[in-house]
């Protein structure tokens, strides 16, 4: 479906009158970034001249006051365009505020109280699942061997598995190579691309599968391709390597498809895994009631930044649903490392069938990058939120003065 | 939940080397608005240097190269800003090629093949409710007596009803006064505007159901304001005017939440209404899938055009719901007519339990106006679409040139 993806951001700076700026951004796949440039912009009026103790002092209203401001809401509400422009602005704030206190955003998050985190949460629409209360039980219970998950992940960082090695049509020689290096750098999860060709898929899954043994992990990600019906007759035939999710079967607004693809794999143990473009916490409560998906992929981007995937790690612990999140393109594995790390330290306390996206891209461009060892995230050290730009890449990409664009129109 | 709209749009003006012009246009509620103008220039590469042969000769074709661009759908795919401006694009599309064929738009529909009104839609998604091949067959069905209601439409018109009387917290002289005008220009069906206050949603209430009598339709419209639970016990406490539906009493993406509304309601008499904010075929899909509304609302700016409308008001038919659009704003009701008379005249050849919204606002901007004789809609006679602005109105209101900003920014 995104057959040629020219990665690309909207990038939010924030400044202050202190020393301190805010550094927030979200991802697309080219075209169209200038859109979300423009409700940037357009939002912008709501945050300008804010002090941000106004604004974390009262995180709930300040999102609903950017989510649901009364003409702009039309556009959305809380999805597409403007949703996206939204988590760009609020990824920005909690960096600023995660400087602010000197500490990274994960552990700004740790360190909160359960009655201020939950504070910063809109509930709204989302009760009949998961009430303000049951939220802040939640995460009183997980107050539990808090400090022992810290150090634990300081110690050994969170496991991650790897997109880099199977994209569609990829000759044998250049799976065997890429899996060769990544089984001796450590990896164990591996997810293949499939939906373009059956027979292509069969190929790299079986390659994949035997190089790799029946005791790592093989996830299969679609993307998108399929009808319902499709979904499930092209996944029963990919059955013999034992995918342990088919992710994005089929439209991400088709709650009632994936639960219809869902309820005939299981029986295959397959799960189904969808969240990258799932936009936002209305439907993963719907995901998440309709038992729709067996692997919740919250994004950094897609969704209301922190604010609305606490809300959504929360639910998915109520409905003991885990929590694996999606990242790659530009920006995305820098941001939802903090995400994830919370979401062990304060919300579920559980690793099982749970692990980290990675891709191996585009990091250089960042001031403080992912630190990958032995296949795990280790949890970041500097303050903030993990996607200050480095000044040089913004000045090459930035469109349309930069010198990568003028060279490309020349 | 829009408390302080300026109805905006934003205006496709489609300019060909013959003299023929396609008009279309998205509504806005304002600011915001330059957002979807910025994501129609992004779409307008797509159409710009195409013949209208080769669009209409492969509609589906075209409206999935709008739709489904690979790098901005990540935009989307099919909802919020990108969805709205697609839907502008195609408008201006459509009233293009029944301009070109000197016809109404609704008139070109109803004298199109079934095969060629099949080979506009994109059944991509929907296939598990709706196939191809059903579509056809409710098509073909419905030539029989064709002929006839077109006639009897021609005639007396496709009935409407008002939701120009009973806003929030007008006062009880003024409610009278709008509801004994309503009532001798001939209407029988009226909206009354909740949420906000339950004392004064009963005040209102009361005075709209004693004014209208016992026989007349009551509507009652809560723009989103509620939780699933909230809004049940609310409406409850309604029942005793016996409103037909309660519209929009939640999250426009709450598919689960409407259905258990609607399981609540269903003992009261009273039936669940949306989709002014449904985004697409695939949530029209699911919310019928669910038993969750019982008034499908389609709406000809939120959908991609008549090409997704299409597509919904076929599946509305097959699960046995009467499609009941959304007007008002700026050019909706202009525009929704002609949709809502192709479904009668080749889709439900149905009138129980329907019809068209209609608020008196804004039409002096259109070169050909709606025409509403006894509270029916009668069918437009001029070719297109019938969403050309009156050209001192464009000039007037154009964002930031036009005289009105002029002032107002002075």
């Amino acid at each position: 479906m995104h057959t040629d993806p020219d990665y690309s951001a909207a990038y939010v700076v924030i400044n202050t009158d202190s020393n301190v700026k805010g550094f927030g951004l979200t991802f697309t796949l080219g075209k169209g970034t200038d859109i979300v440039v423009c409700a940037v912009k357009a939002l912008s009026g709501l945050v300008i001249g804010k002090s941000l103790q106004d604004i974390v002092g009262d995180f709930r209203g300040f999102y609903r006051l950017l989510s649901s401001d009364s003409q702009m809401r039309w556009l959305g509400p809380e999805k597409g365009v403007i949703h996206l422009a939204t988590a760009a602005v609020l990824n920005a704030v909690w960096d600023l505020w995660a400087r602010a206190e000197g500490k990274p955003l994960w552990k700004l998050l740790v360190d909160m109280d359960p009655k201020q985190i939950v504070s910063c949460i809109d509930f709204r629409y989302i009760t009949d699942a998961l009430t303000e209360e049951e939220a802040l039980d939640i995460l009183i219970k997980a107050q539990e061997g808090k400090r022992h998950r810290e150090e634990q992940m300081l110690k050994q960082g969170y496991p991650a598995y790897t997109t880099s090695c199977a994209w569609l049509g990829y000759p044998d020689e250049q799976l065997k190579q890429l899996c060769r290096d990544a089984l001796q750098s450590g990896w164990t999860k591996y997810k293949v691309k499939v939906g373009a060709d059956l027979q292509d898929d069969i190929r790299r899954c079986r390659l994949i599968r035997d190089m790799i043994g029946p005791r790592n992990s093989l996830m299969i990600d679609a993307n998108q391709r399929w009808d319902v019906s499709e979904a499930i007759s092209w996944v029963s035939k990919l059955a013999e390597f034992r995918p342990l999710w088919i992710e994005e079967p089929t439209s991400p607004d088709d709650i009632l498809g994936h639960a219809a693809i869902s309820k005939a794999l299981a029986p295959l143990g397959i799960g189904v895994a969808t969240g990258e473009q799932c936009h936002n916490r209305v439907m993963f409560k719907q995901f998440l009631q309709a038992s729709a998906l067996q692997f919740v992929q919250i994004d950094s981007c897609r969704l209301g930044s922190v604010n609305e995937n606490l809300a959504v790690m929360l639910m998915a612990h109520k409905f003991k649903v885990p929590v694996c999140p999606h990242a790659g393109g530009v920006g995305l594995c820098e941001l939802v490392q903090h995400l994830i790390l919370f979401d062990y330290i304060c919300v579920s306390a559980d690793l099982s069938n749970r692990m980290c996206e990675y891709v191996d891209h585009l990091h250089e461009h960042f001031t403080c990058p992912v630190l990958i060892e032995n296949a795990h995230y280790m949890p970041p050290k500097s303050p903030g939120y993990s996607c200050e730009m480095v000044e040089s890449s913004v000045l090459k990409h930035q469109y349309p003065d930069g010198e990568a664009w003028k060279t490309k129109i020349a």
